[in-house]
């Protein structure tokens, strides 16, 4: 290995913006060699400049073909995440993959494999892993101390509904939104989900029914541990990003609550104000995606297992795709059905 | 209306106790005149003595016959609740009733009947309703301030599991403990539930599964006016009794925490030590228990509506009895089903 | 001693009320058998018969030559309170008195010396002492678990200022507000008060300045334990009662927060809004005015020492009239000065 | 002005080096073109490289004759900080200080004559004022929405005593250590302070009174504006650094906890467990400093004023000196003494 991880960036839209800042300013041991993107232009040449970037190309397929390259973030829109993994795994490249991997179970299980044919790495980008908080939480019931988990339970509401042209082309809340929270609740219960029952609801705007989706919706889960749990996802909680995760076992429970701005307390006859959580997740997990870089960065480099590995990738996506079933037939469905 | 509410009260078990003592210490305008038991010793009537109740009997017709009472407080086996609800009726007596009514529907049915028919007032003893937390969730919800009500959740969980014995012959998680909280889900969202889906699991003590019972439950929940919700329950919570409401609305979200013991943190190198929940229901709902018994003798004296009505103790026990069901047969079921 | 202590109330207005009130409905072992004041009406006799409670009178007098009073509740005005304690000590009552005993050190010393003599207990009602919150903070310095204390800090705030007409006779913010803090600290760091030094400020009313007053002050205190602390008050916190205590320690540190009116959190895009603190003394020391009165009845029922006896009684006044020095004067004033 | 503001840094110390991270990780206006440090080595000169500085020298005089050198980071210790300010306001350059200035009034004052003289910026490292905790409390109450401030309160203490090496030529407590709390409270109230009264005591080591010093103080501050004030310190708080502010107003009171490592909550039968503060200034001002670079760097660049001035250097120096008097004369004093 050389003597830093060298990065091409696949991908400079908001999401490989933020990746390519973060490995430039906060990871040491990283260099990003080179960007690609489709829409490569001016403003992102120059933004790429200002970080040092000077090799900028339309063409991932430069990427996939530079010796100088050990390892692939690939931040391209998610209907390109599969293809370019095969690539970059045939090329020999480590990859980071941002979440999903795809929504067609097949197409995942074939690009995991070319991942296993190849021997490289590949870490999906489930950056609430990361995050100080949650970390907390699987950290202590990891540790046994509480004993064996029985409740799971994730809370995870976005400031404001996303723009229905976004919708229309989501996958929906359980594949968009809710898909963190099933790999959140796999990492704190330490434990594979068997089974979801999902209840669906709108109640922010009647245009998510044009797309068959919902806005609001709650999912049970069974684990294979004995273990149950419950998510609730909003699309709009104006008061923030409303993020929060606990997990009840025999000894006792621990959850938290959101970060906030600040830690005031302004009290008047009206009432005792206090800060809102962080906006969003640009700000709530600001830290997590800088960790969530390190540790794939330290994998490569140190030959280290990856945090969020392959089944990571695949087991969400299951899942998200047996809540849709749930919502829309009106029963529970084992995850061994999809 | 005699200046005081004069009070028979059926059954001196723990909660008959405790109402006798809240009615004579706490509510001004209430007068305890009898107290039937049919296990009434020396102990109780000394017990009774002390509350300055001099007229105490084993003979529960006793009550019901005597022209100085104007209202019972019905606090004995709940296999009596409904015999004692029409016989009280019958006697022109208003009625307070411990819940359930009953667990059949038909029994509780015809109750309300001889209830309505006898034109007095009976409210039914779910409690919680009257805890400056809880209250305070409703109705802020209710102020229209934020919205309509999207997502209803109930954090119920008991500091210890009940012997074997009481499990035996509890009717079970739903009809036993989450029915205070079928009760609130009704309460907070103003709203009728339509339909459940329960998951349940034995982690606390095998013996469950041999009452047909689990320790351990989730159960979803969906709501005439488009609201879903969840409510998990666990037998056992050593931290404390663990009490939490939260309504997601349109335009923001109110929820309350636990009452703590105190609001002391010692902060240690070994961390920061807050204070745990209030002990059990006697520590939590004391106020609320006061309350609720104020709220039925102000009904009675000033002819108002009682707050937790007849309906009241209907639905909760259809909810609770579908959940059975939906955690038998693994599906969903609809309140109209029951 | 008779089956219940039995009590004589010296004192109806609204502090003699609430222990006549509390006597009767929360403390099972005593008994009021009288109650005196020489503005006794009709209004007071009919609470006084509300509470079951007949003989009424407004010759203190007779309370004293009562053979039937075991104790007596002083709660009449505070130039009473000496010759009340010295003609209760001579017939040989068990006192308790509310602060403070009086204002002139000579004339304490002097009432003290009478209840020595005539070996009777006497309780002085500073009752924060009996505060859940306040309790944990001084136990937990008190088991000496934290080690040392360093560091002691008192905030008090009044909800509104008082009327002028009640200012002008208060005796001034340390007399009548700061002294219970001075009594506070002295409970929390188990050490005796050497020396004060006071700030004192006019922001809330100008009119202060006449009555040689000010509304805002924060004074300065030395234990005779090495310790250092500090107290600040304010006659007027819009938010309500503020009463926080604090005790840092050499291997951490205890502190307390307000009790709300509830644990409700209200998000919304406008902020996060908590409950204020409960508006005022009777509010919030409600419980401990229970506990106080049971743990005098206590005491004298079963011959235990008073858990705040003349010492508690005679050294917060003279550390008010130190502070009171050192304002004026400008000067560190030494409490073996006064 | 050129693209960027390019800097000189004066030190390569602990806080040097910080300040040097920030500017070339989270400045993107600024450019460190050199770093002179009389200790330069190999490491330091590899780290600098790290960062891609490569103009190293032992030698400051080259900084202030660089004429690419815009500004100046002065990190070097204490007693160089007024010469350096002299050197480089006679160089043109524009100055960013560490505090203190100095520790001499007279030499503080002749390094400000300078500054004006030459005209350039000179900001102070006062990094709290960047925190986002004490920036809300401050805000709000220059905000007016309270109304006037009355009691500013300030507590500050330190994870862990310094090594006795530092204490003895830290200058003491209030020199070292309050200092940034002097600054705090006039930049919280708006107002200057006019005398203080100081306490202080030995609790932690006894080796502090060797350099007669003190590890414990409490501090009461007069302001300008009829407000009044309080700080207390402890060189050790074995939960982490304790940073709290409050400020009482008319209308209502601001207020500000710690900042958590993580906001979890476990809950045992043993009690409910919360996460300390951040350890230490490093980690609870680390967004502070990337803040006050940043503010350094726009004032300069954009031609603004500098948001920590001259004044806010030289006050704190007066304050402390007035509070070291206080303390070893046992009386108040006020700021127009020194």
């Amino acid at each position: 290995m050389a003597k830093k991880v060298r990065i091409g960036m696949l991908g400079a839209g908001r999401i490989g913006k933020l990746h390519a800042t973060n490995l430039v300013n906060a990871v040491p041991d990283a260099e990003v060699v080179m960007i690609a993107d489709p829409f490569m232009n001016e403003a992102t040449e120059e933004w790429a400049k200002g970080l040092g970037i000077t090799n900028v190309t339309k063409d991932s397929e430069a990427v996939f073909a530079n010796p100088d390259v050990d390892a692939v973030f690939i931040c391209s829109s998610t209907d390109t995440h599969a293809e370019f993994i095969v690539k970059a795994a045939e090329a020999g490249k480590h990859i980071f993959c941002e979440k999903p991997i795809a929504t067609d179970i097949k197409v995942i299980e074939d690009a995991l494999a070319a991942v296993d044919k190849a021997g490289v790495k590949l870490q999906v980008g489930f950056v609430r892993r990361f995050d100080h908080n949650h970390k907390k939480v699987r950290d202590t019931v990891a540790s046994g101390m509480l004993g064996a988990p029985s409740i799971v339970k994730v809370t995870s509401r976005d400031p404001e509904a996303p723009p229905m042209a976004y919708v229309k082309v989501s996958g929906g809340i359980f594949m968009d939104m809710m898909i963190h929270d099933f790999d959140m609740v796999r990492y704190l219960s330490g434990s594979e989900v068997t089974e979801v029952s999902a209840y669906g609801t709108v109640m922010i705007d009647e245009e998510f029914k044009k797309y068959d989706d919902v806005d609001t919706a709650i999912v049970m889960l069974k684990f294979e541990n004995g273990a149950i749990g419950v998510i609730d996802n909003s699309r709009e909680a104006p008061y923030g990003y409303d993020q929060r995760t606990e997990v009840h076992c025999a000894k006792g429970c621990v959850q938290v609550a959101n970060d906030l701005n600040d830690t005031s307390m302004i009290s008047t006859a009206d009432g005792v104000v206090c800060e809102k959580p962080t906006w969003f997740f640009l700000e709530r997990y600001n830290n997590a995606f800088i960790a969530e870089t390190n540790a794939f960065v330290d994998a490569v480099m140190n030959d280290k297992e990856v945090p969020v590995g392959g089944i990571d990738g695949l087991m969400p996506v299951k899942i998200a795709k047996a809540a849709k079933i749930s919502l829309d037939e009106g029963r529970p469905v084992k995850i061994s059905e999809i």
